[in-house]
């Protein structure tokens, strides 16, 4: 079991916290991803930093390397990536759809080939809930099928209605401890009926969250939104609500007036790797040559590493000599502004001020970069 | 001018200051190699806190990308690249010899093309020293031939003198300014009568530091001593003495026995991007097996992140799974260590203790690593 605590409201959005063995989760929160136990090119102590309660770690990767029962026996995962707070695992559904080779799906789970040796392997919903365990995980997720998109109904309804039975076999699967808890994973694509009907079984079968699976998979933002608009109602109140995999910062802000607790997306940390940045002003390509000579921050707005100790002229250089630390300060940045950008949301929940920071939020994004200097 | 102050000596070693416009030098010292105004993997606060107080950067990088104009318009290299500490710049001779293509030498300089984009350039003495000056270097190195090894006395010879020549019109290039100094780098390969040459056109010229060049190409550890046995002696007392692009722990003792004050060498932090590193107990390669399931640190003398935060178990796996942070932690870990070796230097050779300090390194290093786990 994992607590949650409504402390405010404005419209639908919600100000909360999700109280774990590994401490508390101020939400909205967005969850890093540490996919391969490892926020890649951050030191675990400044995601921290950053303003993280929580991380993502990827089921799929670590049984694979270096497997479940290893970091079981090295004393579970947050020991083994000196991570002190708490970690949500996925089940692994989903990338044993994405990355996996010769996968077969039948009722009992997924046999698939590992893609770093090619090993015959087997994932159900009782051994993604075991592997899960071993790591330590503070928030499981119920295994299931990832519906590809775009899906007919027919073949929608079909995915769905097999994810509720393992998410019912992952429920049963799952031990209650202190501090730990199972999240379900709405499905239904695009079908407001199949959505309403998945809430309707997991919230019967009984989660301490409830997660809204199946979207950034290339439906874009309105149809998102449209989903959420017609799913999100359905969810429990008092339980906490994640939207898998999303997203952008304004997919962030309108997920959060739409009712969503928590995020998780590499789009922060990818990004830092290929030297794109989100700033104040919106989105910023730091090998564009515009920044060659430009002396100013990244962010006047932010306080991390990258905007307070260099150039852009630095980043700019750091990124077309494919240098490491570039990945590392901007990394750090685009963290640093998704946690910035989750704290700005819950003070203006609290102070039932939504409205006029997304209109804030809205007309800086627009307004795009600064101007190069002439 | 930058100052020297000779503090302690123990045999042929020495205990110094170097004091310079970015600070003071502790001497023997390790320069940490920052070749493209960065040291790979490492924000420069955490170079710091490894005990460095010099880093390298080099000339022939920096004028190629992002240009020395450049870097002097951003207002020098040590604002570009936010490392208030000392800089020393090579003469770009060296990657000039090593990197280039297409290159020429004459009595003027080397016309070469930019292994980046293939672009014709030149540099002579007058034209690295301005480069040097526009980075804004606080110990700046004469521009030199890189004689080829082996090398007969024929060739040895010519190139030596043509280094001299040189050397001549690289100090009259340089601006004379407080804290910032030049240093000439004596040539000869192996053959003592040339070095003692060397030294002496070095000497007459007059610099404010003296390097040993061509070594560290291959000639092996007992033939360089020997070159620092018959060269150390001619240099002058009361200057820096500083072995170029050296080398593995096991060097920078035998060469601070010999006199040599200061040291840059690539090993750390290029092997710290190869799961390679330095320990108490001589050399570990992380991504051997044996260290999948050891839940002990890399080297439990070691203060640094990698050796207090974390297994070899959990570095394996970083090196394995090819991670940013394997590189950071271990580029860490091994500068902690290589500033930890001078910085036991420094205090054996302050208390007389030199021999003492050198046969317990030795013996440590020799017992190699721990014993695996049973």
């Amino acid at each position: 079991m994992i607590g949650f605590t409504l402390k405010a409201e404005d419209g639908a959005a919600r100000r909360g916290e999700v109280a774990t063995a590994h401490g508390t989760i101020q939400t909205p929160a967005f969850m890093p991803v540490g996919t391969a136990a490892t926020v890649k090119a951050m030191r675990p102590e400044d995601v921290a930093a950053t303003g993280a309660d929580i991380i993502l770690g990827n089921t799929y990767h670590l049984m694979l390397r270096p497997t479940a029962e290893r970091i079981a026996a090295l004393g579970g995962l947050h020991k083994f990536m000196n991570w002190p707070k708490a970690i949500l695992t996925d089940s692994g559904g989903f990338q044993v759809m994405s990355l996996s080779e010769l996968r077969k799906i039948d009722e009992k789970g997924v046999t698939f080939r590992s893609h770093l040796d090619g090993a015959k392997m087997e994932v159900s919903p009782e051994r993604s809930i075991e592997i899960q365990h071993l790591l330590g995980s503070d928030i499981t997720m119920a295994f299931d099928e990832c519906t590809p998109f775009p899906a007919t109904l027919e073949v929608a309804e079909k995915s769905m209605e097999l994810s509720m039975r393992w998410a019912a076999r992952s429920r049963d699967a799952f031990k209650n401890r202190d501090g730990m808890g199972i999240f379900g994973i709405v499905q239904g694509s695009v079908y407001p009926e199949l959505r309403h009907r998945s809430a309707k079984a997991l919230t019967e079968i009984g989660f301490d969250g409830y997660a809204v699976g199946g979207l950034a998979v290339g439906e874009g933002q309105d149809a998102m939104f449209a989903v959420l608009d017609y799913t999100v109602p359905a969810l429990p109140r008092d339980r906490p609500r994640y939207l898998m995999g999303v997203g952008k910062p304004s997919d962030l802000v309108g997920a959060v007036t739409r009712g969503i607790d928590m995020f998780d997306c590499v789009m922060p940390t990818r990004s830092g790797r290929t030297a794109q940045a989100f700033t104040h002003r919106g989105t910023v390509n730091l090998r564009n040559a515009r920044h060659a000579d430009d002396t100013r921050p990244l962010d006047e707005k932010c306080g991390c590493h990258a905007c307070t100790g260099y150039s852009r002229a630095y980043l700019h250089h750091l990124s077309k000599a494919n240098e490491i630390l570039g990945s590392m300060l901007l990394t750090e940045h685009n963290l640093r502004y998704y946690a910035d950008l989750m704290r700005g949301l819950r003070g203006a929940i609290e102070r039932g001020g939504l409205a006029d920071f997304t209109a804030d939020f809205n007309a800086t994004q627009d307004a795009g970069d600064i101007p190069p200097i002439e």
